[in-house]
């Protein structure tokens, strides 16, 4: 039962289970994320139990030695089953590796990444051109080895893989919240997990300047209250990442978000000091004095250290949202941007990159810089990163610069996973692009922006969203079906607690919290209405704030405690899609609907008595009013498209009204189940027809 | 509305909410535990916000500057509000710290632990004699601040506290499985939260030497797999033990249970070699040969490196479950017994520990050994750790040893928290002892046995009932309330797990594992199941195995996955009885009763899928089954009752011949709701005089 080559990438779980030529019963579902290259499934599975042994031949070194204590390691936790590097035969192992030849000492953009992984009932064979496709193999292994009937274990497989786009990357702000290294490093494991090959660390902001400088030490020192990463620290990260195949690509962010280098050097800044490290957020005045010479020795000087400190070949300057407003109060600046020629602020940033590119180029890094930098008089050496969108990728990538995308993957904007995943680095204009410039788009980056994380919820803010985005970039471009990718994001998902990842086991400790001592009643009633909501969209959440936030803000809100994206909310859409599908005919649909309904129209009293004790629970009060109300509307909605009767004249008018009222956001959430009432009702007011809103 | 000292020791929860003169909304609740020696309730509550502020007067050290940093990271974990050390006129902070004096540099028994804390609206003291107290003292305080309807806040109190014994330990074996030294750690620091002060280091087994020994390196070469700690790690434990005013007592366990030291020194046993560390459980052969000089030549060296090691003034040497066999064996042993006039093994056991108590005894140590260790003839300096049960240690009190009892704190039976807590150490002989054998008697210690724990499940297994048993120990002897102590626990128990202990977070991924990819429906289905089993008790699980356990048996089952105690099961049944005692007439309880018994009896269909693909799931299908049939018999009794409807004549004798299936062991599973169910049953068949049975 080997599929052809048309399953290439596509023969996953979405397809096999809706494809009738495939028995569930002997054909073994994948949850491969992402996506390989290409997938043909064997017959018969390959035994996972204590005799499991590993051998590698072919090219070796320390690291790879490491990479398969590791895997052992990963592996005995997924199934428990105590395994150990064994000595002996290496042709008579489980899973036997080959390796052709070494990858770079320090790892580059573009180097070889594919690897073909082979599993038979009687042994597996990993083989890759280096270390870096070792390493993806390896993951591939892990997420085929599952429960069976008969033990743990992988179906016979073969998988040829290799990578869409070189550079895929998850950025981490951990300047406006500080993120401890243990939490980077989880999240590392993660991006190993899902073969991404950048940690892009965004290290400067006007809250905080998080890396010591041992020639500037005012910078950490007067710049993080405290909150940095040692060199020591910073190396560590390093090599901790460079084990999983992971560059690591600091930004230091210049001219602009700069307020906290000022603290300790305020001769560097447009205007008069002193200066503090910014708590609010937002953008700043604050910014560099391109006019100085002292701020290009400045920076001269900084580069050189942490060009060092930092082995990739990339570094990055940000450059983004500059306002302008310190240089239109410096009339040395006004003065010398007329005496330049250079028309206004945008000149003068203009300027600015094009006396820093040299300074980066000259101690050997490749500058990379948000959409900002961009400018034709720059050489075309350098790497924009757009946050503004597609079309600005492609007008880069028209000039012949080279360029990543992030705008659509920011983790921070609360999208669903769907969402992201839809974007594509090769959309809209860069469709059009010629061949040659399409493969300037190196790939892309997803973003986790930090102003309302910290190290209890970050890990629910990347993941198991990140996963979406990571096989955007990976996988081949067809591989689009978000049913599919949920179905492997939410395996994937349980996973990727086994690397000490939090983004599942945090939220039952914040909602404690938030509930104090209570029943098991009280509690389900908390949990339930928690599984209904999501934080505010996009900016939204600065909008509807009730005092200003700041880093001192504690983030211990059912907005904090709760998934970006909710499961439940999007199981009982399909739900509620599949019954109206269905002409409303399926009891067992109905049944579910409406004992689902019925537990929420109740949950609201459940959850009162915890309201009366608990200000964090009050503050959810009204959602959870609005869902019992949202409940009551979906019963008699679906009682009207059981019954097949006609609701009266008004009747749709006003449940709208309340659907509309439900829909705004109260303590910066959103109660996700209202679209699909609001179909039961439309549905309902269309009375015998209700089969035509399918 | 202060409480007068008639509510000391019990005004706390249980009391509270059964009493009249309580107006909940008004008086705080307290989810204390242990219960003080003495509370008085006051009036309003402190805050505790990002202001909150700490201050330390009287005597200090840098253990205590330690301990509230600590205390401050773990106030902001539990209120995820940013706190830091504030410096500043000490008067006016939030919580203002007194200590009269320093402890003893070596932790001691019997130190003073006392502590008196006070909270008012407006501010908290803490004021103890030596550092011991004051640790306490700020657990205490942690345990007070809860969600409140103004934010987080400490209610007004003002508490006596000191404990009843002062040996309070919890043993955990390190020899059958490893524990590493975080597990250890997380552990610990349970024990601090509940004003333990003993950890008591099972370091040595048939199946494990764990400590690494300089002067007998082939110890833990020969008797470990490589998993020991280093010197450098015990020390490094025993600080951290330190810190949190927790002694570490150390045992390694002589003449019996000894295979692994045998190893790598054969010559030291009682029976020709080679050895290997044993796989297997149970009570093994191999003992060190008493008649042998060279014997006590090895200990003395071995304890003199072991007794600078180990710096508390106690040494364990175990002493227990010597089976004889190999000395029977021994023509030349049975020829000393003769010489010596021994009699049999018991007296050769005697003259070892003879010969064993001044070598402890001359490296500074006062020894500590299991009931067999008891012989009149050795100095009443040493102490009897009882396995066997109070009379044991009463009749050892009566001779003049002190003791220390583990008798009904075995945490690996599976005993439920509340039978736990009934036993007291002054209780049975020992309640009829003179004052001062009384005084004899130390305290307790609980005991993890490791054949069925590893690093994953471990915590599950000593938490949250081993606060239980440290209430006992801590708290006035009045203090008896199972419920009362079980509404703290669980509390307690949620609060633990800021601790990093996982003994809640451990089972859903367990289950996962278990599970593998499955439907949120089949999820729940299987975490309804496991949340009605316990596993079976005693050494029952031994006896019940279908093939041999070893130490290499990997622990991913249910049995392993499930809490030893299953709440839902106690509150159904306490649902049972409620309903039962109102004479059935409660329409609420009813429908609550109905509602459970029916998800229950609809659960096997969808767990059926599961057990279709997981060899794990598979393995409770009859127990899944079972909880069906149960929930079936159960709704019928329900509708005889309600309806007071006398069964027919041989119905009884039917639904409890299934029971008695039902309640047999299957996947070494106990279903828990079964005697409730047979209430029920009892109920309906008594007719319409159910409310009899209250």
């Amino acid at each position: 039962m080997v599929s052809g080559p048309s399953m290439r990438g596509l023969c996953l779980l979405g397809a096999l289970m809706s494809s009738p030529l495939v028995n569930a019963q002997e054909q073994p579902l994948l949850y491969l994320m992402p996506v390989p290259a290409s997938v043909q499934i064997g017959t018969g599975r390959l035994l996972v139990d204590s005799k499991f042994s590993v051998a590698s031949t072919g090219y070796t070194e320390p690291r790879l030695d490491r990479a398969l204590e590791r895997f052992l390691l990963r592996l005995s936790r997924q199934t428990a089953i105590p395994l150990s590097r064994k000595t002996g035969n290496s042709s008579k192992a489980s899973l036997v590796i080959h390796t052709d030849h070494a990858s770079k000492e320090i790892q580059e953009l573009g180097e070889d990444e594919s690897y073909l992984l082979e599993v038979t009932a009687t042994g597996a064979k990993l083989s890759a051109v280096t270390p870096l496709g070792t390493l993806h193999g390896l993951e591939t292994f892990l997420q085929l080895v599952e429960v069976s009937p008969d033990g743990f274990a992988a179906p016979a497989v073969t998988i040829n893989d290799k990578p869409r786009f070189p550079w895929r990357g998850l950025m981490i702000d951990s300047a406006r919240h500080f993120v401890p290294l243990d939490v980077l490093k989880r999240n590392i494991d993660g991006l190993e997990a899902v073969k991404m090959n950048v940690f892009h660390w965004h290290l400067s902001e006007n809250q905080g300047f998080r890396v010591e400088s041992k020639k500037f030490p005012k910078l950490h020192e007067g710049g993080s209250d405290g909150l940095y990463y040692t060199q020591e620290e910073v190396h560590d990260l390093i090599e901790y990442a460079r084990e999983r195949g992971i560059r690591v690509v600091p930004e230091f962010d210049v001219p602009g978000h700069s307020t906290a280098w000022f603290v300790g050097y305020p001769e560097l800044a447009s205007g008069p000091g002193p200066y503090e490290i910014e708590r609010k957020w937002g953008v700043f005045d604050p910014a560099f004095d391109p006019t100085n010479e002292r701020t290009y020795k400045f920076l001269d000087q900084f580069i050189a250290e942490m060009a060092k400190l930092f082995p990739d070949h990339f570094f990055h300057v940000g450059g983004d949202e500059v306002n302008g407003k310190q240089w239109d109060t410096n009339a040395k600046i006004q003065e010398f941007i007329k005496a330049h020629g250079l028309k206004n602020n945008q000149g003068l940033q203009s300027y600015f990159n094009k006396r820093l590119e040299p300074i980066v180029s000259k101690h050997g890094k490749s500058m990379v810089g948000w959409d900002e930098v961009l400018d034709p008089a720059l050489p075309k050496d350098i790497v924009i990163q757009s946050w503004r969108g597609p079309d600005s990728l492609a007008a880069a990538a028209k000039q012949g610069f080279r360029g990543i995308l992030s705008n659509g993957y920011y983790l921070d904007l609360g999208w669903s996973a769907a969402r992201h995943y839809a974007v594509d680095p090769l959309s809209g204009a860069a469709a059009n692009l010629a061949p040659e410039e399409k493969a300037r788009i190196l790939g892309g980056e997803s973003c986790m922006w930090a102003e309302y994380i910290n190290p209890e919820n970050i890990d629910s803010r990347i993941w198991p969203r990140n996963a979406a985005i990571a096989e955007r970039l990976w996988s081949p471009p067809e591989v689009t079906d978000p049913a599919s990718m949920h179905t492997r994001m939410e395996a994937l998902a349980d996973r990727l607690e086994w690397l000490g990842l939090t983004h599942k086991s945090y939220h039952r400790q914040m909602l404690q919290r938030i509930a104090g001592p209570s029943t098991p009643e009280e509690f389900v009633a908390l949990t339930t209405l928690a599984s209904l909501v999501e934080p505010v969209k996009d900016y939204t959440r600065e909008e509807t704030a009730t005092a200003e936030p700041t880093s001192a803000t504690p983030l211990n809100r059912v907005v904090d405690a709760v998934p970006l994206e909710s499961a439940t909310a999007r199981h009982f859409a399909e739900l509620v899609g599949k019954f109206l599908a269905a002409s409303c005919h399926d009891p067992a649909a109905d049944a579910r609907l409406r004992a689902q309904l019925t537990a929420w129209r109740e949950n609201d009293a459940k959850l009162q008595p915890l309201a009366q004790r608990s200000f964090l629970v009050k503050e959810v009060s009204a959602t959870s009013r609005d869902l019992s109300t949202l409940a009551a509307v979906g019963l008699l909605a679906l009682d009207f498209v059981t019954k097949g009767q006609r609701p009266p004249e008004d009747w749709k008018a006003q449940q709208l009204a309340v659907l509309e009222q439900i829909q705004k956001p109260k303590g910066q959430l959103l109660l996700m189940p209202t679209p699909a009432i609001q179909k039961l009702v439309e549905a309902a007011s269309a009375g015998g027809t209700c089969s035509s809103s399918s």
